[in-house]
């Protein structure tokens, strides 16, 4: 039987991993953010630090698609960045395979994409709230918070939109996209608990596949 | 008191209108979207049926700033399509200030966007379920369908572009956005009533305004 899997896309400063880790408590799934960086460094022989320093630094868009449709790669012929994200792709097509889980970013809900049993969440907040978060939780000086948090997007929509061609943040892309500044933390974990439920177990209705 | 307001924007063909009314029927809310119409005909002194035919092709591009600044506006010098549209401006924030409801469509999210009881709510469907919509209930041919949806989605993501200056679709200006394929009219009806619930009852919570 397939897995239930939760993809959460997110904007630097959300909450969004914090919003996932609590999903996948509530719901008893595994949780994968980080730990998918253990698991590719095994898969592509890089260190965990090259990874953590590089992942989503690449230039190149079309590895996405080789990855998700099981095409296998050479060290000798891609790439470093691109190597990296083709072993993510198939260490999220692993973990997707085995558990219920919570992925957290790494273009999960574009390499699931064609998985019936995902729910595709995006997850953003006001800029207010974003540099609320990042200087009391993530240590960032409140004058290069909202510099930071601008860098960081950029870097994620760019890093989406090369591997994917998606536009990051789309609502076309997700089942469902929230705001953390009027839900707050607890009140998106419960909608999306609350979406879940109604994703894995429709009853009746027009359009539910 | 302020009243509660819930906008809805859509795709075409994605049953954001019927779940706009279930929930505004829910909620005991009025509900606003071929009305506003008949209200904005009253306000700019154009026919109902002129602006049926003529309210989504604007061609300029500044005039929301204007209505939702509260300026004003002289039949002598605005293009028929932007007075409609500054018209509907104007009955978008009249009613808003009136009571509780559910406004579909029209930039009701940009008029109204800081009007903090307001939750900002977007629709789409999967190309499928769209097809599926419009065939089945709004009498389109089935040869005709994609081309129509296609259309129609382009005019309203250029009438917001040009209104608005904001991306259709795009999360960053939704406080939810659902798809109608994955949960059904009834389930992101119920979706929408609880995140309404939550945003407008907050209790406890990191970054609830």
């Amino acid at each position: 039987m397939s897995k239930k899997i939760i993809t959460i896309g997110r904007t630097y400063g959300s909450g969004g991993r914090l919003i996932g880790r609590e999903v996948a408590s509530k719901l008893g799934y595994a949780f994968y953010d980080k730990e998918l960086i253990e698991l590719a460094a095994k898969e592509c022989g890089f260190s965990p630090d090259f990874i953590r320093a590089n992942e989503q630094r690449a230039t190149f868009g079309f590895f996405a698609n080789l990855a998700s449709q099981g095409f296998s790669y050479s060290k000798d012929t891609l790439p470093p960045a691109d190597m990296l994200f083709v072993a993510q792709c198939k260490v999220i097509q692993d973990v997707a395979s085995k558990e219920d889980c919570v992925i957290v970013g790494r273009c999960a809900d574009y390499v699931l994409r064609d998985l019936d049993t995902c729910l595709h969440v995006f997850i953003r907040s006001t800029q207010e709230d974003a540099v609320h978060r990042v200087t009391t939780y993530y240590g960032v000086p409140k004058d290069k918070a909202a510099d930071e948090i601008k860098r960081l997007n950029r870097q994620r929509g760019a890093h989406c939109k090369r591997y994917t061609d998606r536009t990051w943040g789309a609502a076309e892309n997700y089942d469902l996209t929230l705001n953390t500044a009027r839900f707050g933390i607890e009140g998106c974990a419960s909608l999306i608990c609350e979406a879940a439920q109604r994703a894995f177990n429709p009853t009746t209705g027009d359009g539910v596949y």
